[in-house]
């Protein structure tokens, strides 16, 4: 089977940059993909994605052969994790798990048996990954809970002991929102940045990986800082039109407002 | 009937920006066409796009209503650019015009009798801009040649001699490799520089418009003072790629290679 | 935050008159939201569409800027209500609200916290209803529950007290088979016509929204009579099928069967 | 090969109803397709379909079985003529047929050698008329030339006397903006209905089809008495929005302005 | 009502043979669904299929009027199995049906009231199956359970006593699975293949259906001769791998590795 | 560049495989493309594909990276040859090319200049191949005509000398239709068979390549014997269709017509 690069690069101590996709072209797909990431997730509850996005947006991602192909699913319930995953996804990034039995659902959906309870069809996996898929499936594909409620705070040991999951990943928006401040990707909350510290800490110290969304370089960079191994940078929609935004006005103000008679 | 603002600003003697889509997402196209600019184009030539998408991106860019929708056709045939017209595009970019019946053929085809041959159905037309949208689409509706080979060039003065023609569009790229030269958006050659500044001159001189495809802001800044009175800023792809490149070096340059360990 | 118009209208004691979508093309939503509605619902449970087909549609609606855009959904699970709402829809009509439970469960969906569990990330409803979008949401965004069950009448009181839930809405033919009788929009078996009474007299007695589901003018203006303040006009494609169904037969009666001689 | 019912019909001497798809939605074309015609056509040239969505359009036409499936492709080329036969339609419509070449062109494209050169290949036409399809289908598919300028008006006579050519088809907007006339379904103009009778009186004196299209069923009878045999009614998407703005008109006339009190 | 034939069929006492769609191509559905199946089931589970391709698809198989349309829904909840019946599915197949109660839960979604809570919207199925539908299609909707694990075999008989569930389908690989063996639709291994004749046994003594997966014709025969009444052939994209992979090899081998030079 | 695998295979002297997709699926296309083909083309005249498919379609095909990506032209214009080079496909099978000038408007439209007249914008194709795409397109991408008539034929010394052409490729069906025989794609006609060899041994002779449409491999092992290189095997749903065929006949011959009642 084919190894799951982003977990071999994080179980070999190593950083990585990941990306989020939330517009379902796989034209823009396999070029956004191919710019440098180290892993891709469709973002499949705030993008404008649905399942039968997922092959093609795979496809396309995977003509980055060094890009480890992810998904962060709608919702925690079993169809859709395991539809993603026969599609091919090598890692899933389940919002909301507040509790250790939202945790054990995501890992009970998430792994074969006697692990789990996920059921034997991956019809685009095998393709991508090899006919031993299902053999190493259970140990390669990556299970991400997203830590971003109160709730979830308060239950993290208890998520972060059950058996299956292979990390957390933090959704600054809604964490910040839960504990009663603005959504922000960037958070400058005291509370907030507590708690994203304490999240880091106690994941690590698990050895299990750390994740976080954010809005660009350098609050990646505060993460990094504080223990997180990947980070997501925007997603492709905004990092497109705060560029176009800025070349606008850029352009607005390099050019006359009146057009040039001199010509 | 819905005036065709970007005729009206370049008629006033201001200038504008332009858009240029490739991506077939009307969720993308929507965010894209709302960042600032004054006309958005469709490029069903060298754009991952085809007729099928052309309603549901022209809706998209619609929701700017102070935004004028476009779309490069895929070439000067009649069929795509009537049903890019009756789709409710406001002007027509036509690849290739490299003589004056190439010229008049385009007019042949945007225009209704006496002044051409358009076929009445305006389906989706009628619904952006009115139900008086045939009486006036002749006058409203922009057609604008691309000038890109040296053909064209020998041939300007009769192409914009060519009645019902509102102006010309310069494609550096094409304009390049037919003159011997490597293809830019920012052509430094002095020949193709001559060509593009001599396409501005006359045009202007006509009392015509003159559109230019550029790389981003300088080249765009350059374009203007030539005379030139909207310019194109790349496409969405390609700032896309652009931006999240540039984003993933300054990130891995700020991130440490190894992940933290003192969490 | 755009104000939801819907919302505003019903709150000055107007009545509205919505519409149903359920053929998934954008360019046949732009049209019909076009005609004169107040609010134009998509029917997601019933009709041809799924998730993917939430953004083009509701585009297509919002092009109409009076007309608010709605969704009912395919079901009272919180993935699908908040997805739907992070495309833009201003409200949520939920199918099968039995019990107080499920009315909670509902409004723990469509708000934030701390009214709610909804998840941030309003991915096209903020491009649509401005930056703002996450401040106004809990109050603008109408949360309506329908009432179609016999279980459902027994706990409408218990439903109607459940904060941050805005109306309900009938659905006359599943009540119908629910109370053991015909499937119809314009019942006229008396036990079910008290049903509907009740209900309006119910949810308009608490100060909240109630809507109905009819086949037409003439069983809409019952309702209205009744207190409902909203009603819906059969769907889309019905209402094709009904009219073309009638100008065929127009036709047929007009026509002669052999084709004329006398040319 | 399953014969053509819209021939047979023709070729007997009855009149025929048509309808006309420009909503590229199987699920509307299934009913729309079931109400009653004789045959339904894809408006391919003005309406919001292209090549992609000729084979499900088609197939949904094909549940009802005794509807013939017909195609307005979007101009008179070979590859869009050859493709949608291919996709199983049984017949062409073909827009702006000037000429005697531009009537051979098109027979050129969809007749078999030696009648013209179409290119074998009906990936779905032998699926749904039967293996033998390629033996048959030059006397089975209808080829039809659309009469509707001044210049075809001028050639009718020789356009009439192409061979393989079956029929004509009158587009009366066109024909009225050709003859400098407001586009109108319904011609009143005296020149515009000089023609019309013209065109049909000659068409069936060569033993040909003579159809046209109309706003409905009164302007259709109209046309069936000056010897048109068959007619089409509006299309899809304009019977819905007149439908449907009808109903909204007479539910506010209906409906109190004000949300009834006495519940 | 149109019968459910392959209700009919097997009530008869005849063996039928079930075809199971993978490929979201209405064109390849036609074809494949009319090579002689008498049903064919969309896999929405393990196929790369949605919700959004339901219509098209089951449209697709319609057209060979002898095929009964069946689907695989994603999973056990109400939403997904009550829209694919309303387009027209006539039989569900539903995945991982463990328990009493989650049989229960599929007769409660798949019927309408007083058997189940199927809400009413019949939007393609009465189309396909006509005005009646409603009145019987709590007889002729064919709702069958996956038993696939090895607690769904200790709760066999709780299972077949659930009133309104019509039989079983086996899905080899999963049991394979839950009992600790490997993935395989021809098991060979001495448990599993008395659980796959104990499923035949007891579903067969209740008067109920049983139907397997399989990976073609021998392995089928097999089943048929344990008591199986219908059995599925691989799918459609693996059907077509295997194919041409085996001509793909037989055409390596028969033709020259260099090519010929006597031309 | 990344190179042409099947010209270079073809210029090392060696034979290739050619696949041929109708079925607009990247998911069938993936696992299509990856059973061993050399090379596979996609069917846009007699599939059912556009140039909307063909983005996702050569996505799928590329993820087999020994396979090099073709297309079949829908026809000999410019737009077609030219978006989808664009989209990345590396070789142009493109039908009825009949004369001298129709090969030379295929090269016009296939070869940047100075060799021809291709527009700059390979906005996929720079992606898959490389950003030095322009500089080696011209010599890397293959153009190939059909030869399927009787004119064909007879004007093959003269297409064959046309520059910048790379080889022809025999449509046995058509050319056995414009011999006035039945099409076939395993002709045993004697004036048929007469013309294959013919085409093979000019084209051979002139150092170009000759490649074949066939039916399976006992006809490929035909043409290879005389002198071809590389040969089609069906299409994807053809292949699907007979196998699938097959194995129903085979299990209704295994299986009992009548359900066993010994279980």
């Amino acid at each position: 089977m084919k190894p799951n690069l982003l977990k071999s690069l994080l179980a070999a101590g190593k950083t990585a940059v990941n990306g989020w996709i939330s517009i379902p072209s796989p034209f823009a797909a396999e070029i956004y993909a191919a710019q440098g990431f180290d892993s891709v997730a469709l973002d499949m509850q705030h993008g404008a994605l649905d399942i039968n996005d997922a092959v093609p947006l795979l496809q396309a991602i995977c003509l980055s052969p060094n890009v480890t192909p992810m998904a962060r699913v709608p919702w925690n319930n079993p169809a859709d994790i395991m539809r993603v995953l026969d599609a091919g996804a090598m890692g899933i990034i389940c919002p909301m798990i507040n509790t250790r039995m939202e945790a054990q659902a995501l890992v009970e959906a998430g792994r074969y048996p006697p692990m789990g309870a996920r059921s034997f069809g991956p019809f685009r996996a095998a393709q991508y990954a090899g006919a031993d898929y299902w053999q190493h499936a259970n140990s390669e594909v990556l299970l991400i809970a997203m830590i971003e409620t109160r709730e979830a705070l308060k239950n993290l040991d208890e998520i972060l002991a059950v058996k299956g999951l292979d990390g957390v990943y933090v959704g600054p928006s809604d964490l910040s929102i839960s504990m009663g401040k603005t959504p922000t990707l960037d958070p400058s909350d005291k509370d907030v940045l507590g708690a994203i510290a304490e999240i880091a800490k106690k994941t690590r110290a698990k050895g299990l990986i750390a994740g976080a969304h954010t809005d660009g370089p350098k609050t990646a960079a505060k993460r990094y800082a504080e223990g997180y191994q990947f980070c997501t940078l925007l997603n492709d929609v905004r990092v497109m039109a705060n560029a176009v935004n800025a070349l606008i006005k850029e352009t607005k103000g390099l050019a006359p407002a009146e057009a040039s008679k001199t010509y």
